[in-house]
């Protein structure tokens, strides 16, 4: 068999699997709006071409989904509402940069409407299951693209995470959720929840597959305004420092006892477990006091900044009551008339929290904390849809507006669920928090089945080389 | 004579000239509150102390005045508004940081209540009148340290500028006026005026002695959460690059035919002066599209962002509506119910001039513009009080919108008025600007009488030296 023709039965087979195991797994609530094969199909063809004609496509042959915030070209941008949605004319600029890296996008996932929640049942197109525990939330916003990742439907996902809405759904499905530094990703060709914040992510199972992706994405943007370099070089997801980021003598901040609050049972000692095994790897673990880092998630994030999502979509709300969800509309319309002095006012305070978290980061090399609190059933959201979602965030709602990096990792199994833990840093730590990240999933964390991707693209690389 | 019989009599003479000086000129509206003469001839001689004592006092025999907004120990600090003041506990730390290096300072100065204005007539302490010409305004909000150092009452005062408050008043009596990158000067001990915008300044005759005292204020305090230094180190007003960094081949922007709007008559013309002297210095003019800066100026001053000084002082001045002033308190209270989401809007309208910003000053060193459009006559501001005001802050109400550094240096006279300059550079470009305008003010366009501070500094280290 001639390489061209083994690599084209691996992409497009790739493909065709894919496909097979969508229908099999009989999950619509996952998609907005998934691609029709045929198209697909085409499109991994050319990938094939283009590997034959010697073009450098480091993620050709891997197959993705992007959350129904980002423009897809030639689909309708719905963020979960259908009447909102236009058809993109052009990629976002994170899904152009995977694109044409050789990933293929297979559609666009399901997710809380307007990225405006962490639980994953505020959508027209379904409340997403958790992919093993359908009583279950899959946790949100970025619920279609944590469920697909986690049945295998598709090789790694992109997400957007503003106050947590990657690394919820990632802890929830033992996944790895990159939340790249605000800006080191580009933004543009999103739908913005909270537009100063928000964050494109990528969920995997496989920390060294998440992690390429985030590089591949990584990097100036002029389309975006928010789009930043590290002023130091370096440091993005990816970069070469990232292996060696954790050697020995690394210092892991952990919160002070009785800092983490009420976990779901089991998940405490689970923490501590992480934190032992991080121990016996010689890392060095140093109780830090992390209330400014809760303070800032409790009082900023429900706050005035809600009228950033106003000011993002609260026109089009107002206008068309029936077609929203009642939950995303109440809380949108509801920041109508938050005024801007409160704003400016929140702003004040949340400049003395980065103050004080700076502090805190300068004795440590990144904190550890559980990445959520508990993990609740549809049926739980369903009767406190508010109360819920926010006890959710307890860990994630600070990062951006503190201006961190982060990286959700799994955490170990209790019981049937779960657990996830994730490390955070100051902005530009990315490739440091990954190097820490693989103490804890390469010390046996991990739990999910395989990484496919991983060893397709070997099999690519192999056939083409070949 | 002995060093010491000199040095006492050198600085304490000092003191007695200035209160001299202050009672002979008579303009008691230049003064919130003057210190007693004892009290400071007693400070006088504990800086004289000091010197023999070999402390190193970089500004000792250096006498200054404070905006009535910066917390001067012991003094009410009123921010022209006696009902708001409280006795100042500490200084604030630029005041500090001069006392510390020998200044001494005489007294708090008016201002345009609450730093809100640009014109120097809105305050309960009096309109304050133009330091030669008394029938037209002084320029504000740091209208009191502008008319002091004109004066010669004392070497340099201090003023604050949030959108042209220490630029506007400079250019109006031939003076320097420096307003540092935002963070450079800690605004620790300031009454906000927008919290997020306000420079400390310096306001001096000469441009050496108001760099030398912006180097001294400049530098990390962690008492002010916005406080910042250059990531690329140096770049600090005063740093040692200043001298040398307006070397040949440098390139100044200048607006497009027509961009400058209307100005008073003549001005057109002695700024084209301006140009051609730099012109002639062999730097090299660089025509630039000033359309980015001016729409900033004329959308977003103007827009959310007065819900900041709402933030600040809104709830006294509801309070006390009979104790403030009129114009004042309508602009503050009428900021009250601006919409949060009303301010994300220009924050991202912001956020997109910031890049265009940065674009233009990829092409040039800096950019030169008038420091403002015309000199009003109290007369005229009291007929129009915001119309004047807004029209006043053209050329500079954009600068700490969009994170840029300035300089305001004379520009020549047109018949009897001072014209002003200002080079205008991105943040951290402090030393480079004051290079820059050293071939202004080095090519003959000062334009006050003399340097008494440089000269009675040279007499105290010969005195100690001696």
């Amino acid at each position: 068999m001639s390489p061209a023709e083994n690599v084209g039965s691996t992409v497009t087979d790739a493909v065709s699997r894919a496909y097979a195991r969508i229908a099999d797994v009989d999950r619509p609530e996952v998609w907005v709006e998934l691609r029709p094969e045929a198209e697909v199909h085409a499109e991994a063809a050319e990938v094939e071409r283009r590997l034959l004609d010697g073009a450098d496509l480091p993620l050709a042959g891997l197959l993705f989904a992007a959350k129904g915030n980002l423009d897809i070209q030639g689909l309708v941008t719905t963020a979960a509402c259908p009447a909102y949605g236009e058809v993109a004319q052009t990629d976002a600029t994170a899904v152009a940069r995977l694109r044409a890296a050789g990933a293929v996008c297979l559609g666009a996932t399901n997710l809380d409407q307007f990225a405006t929640g962490l639980v994953g049942t505020r959508s027209p197109y379904g409340a997403v299951r958790h992919a093993f525990r359908p009583e279950y939330i899959s946790g949100g916003s970025s619920s279609g693209s944590a469920v697909a990742v986690a049945l295998g439907l598709v090789d790694f996902a992109l997400g957007t995470d503003t106050a947590g809405s990657g690394r919820v759904p990632a802890a929830f499905h033992g996944l790895v959720g990159i939340k790249p530094t605000r800006g080191l990703v580009s933004a543009a060709g999103v739908v913005p929840a909270c537009r100063s914040l928000d964050c494109v992510t990528v969920l995997a199972a496989d920390l060294d597959l998440a992690e390429k992706v985030a590089g591949m994405m990584a990097g100036f943007d002029e389309r975006d305004p928010l789009s930043r370099v590290d002023p130091a070089g370096g440091g993005a997801p990816g970069a070469a420092t990232s292996a060696s980021a954790g050697g020995r003598g690394a210092r892991i901040g952990i919160p002070r006892p009785g800092q983490l609050g009420e976990l779901a049972p089991g998940w405490a000692e689970a923490f501590e477990n992480v934190v032992a095994r991080l121990r016996a790897g010689a890392a060095e673990l140093v109780e830090v006091d992390i209330e400014p880092f809760l303070r800032t998630a409790r009082t900023l994030y429900e706050g005035a900044f809600v009228a950033e999502r106003y000011a993002a979509v609260g026109t089009f709300v107002d206008a068309h009551p029936d077609e929203v969800d009642p939950v995303v509309g109440a809380i949108v319309s509801g920041a109508r008339d938050v005024p801007a002095h409160r704003l400016f006012s929140d702003l004040e305070a949340l400049d003395v929290e980065r103050v004080r978290s700076r502090q805190v980061f300068t004795t440590i090399d990144a904190l550890l904390l559980p990445t959520t609190v508990e993990h609740p059933t549809l049926a739980e959201v369903a009767a406190e849809p508010i109360a819920v979602n926010s006890r959710l965030g307890r860990f994630t709602n600070f990062a951006n507006l503190l201006d961190l990096a982060a990286i959700a990792v799994p955490g170990g199994m209790v019981g049937e669920t779960h657990f996830g833990v994730q490390l955070v840093g100051p902005a530009f730590t990315d490739a440091r928090l990954a190097g820490l990240a693989r103490r804890i999933v390469g010390a046996g964390a991990g739990d999910q089945p395989s990484a496919p991707a991983a060893a397709r693209l070997d099999e690519i690389v192999l056939a083409v080389a070949g």
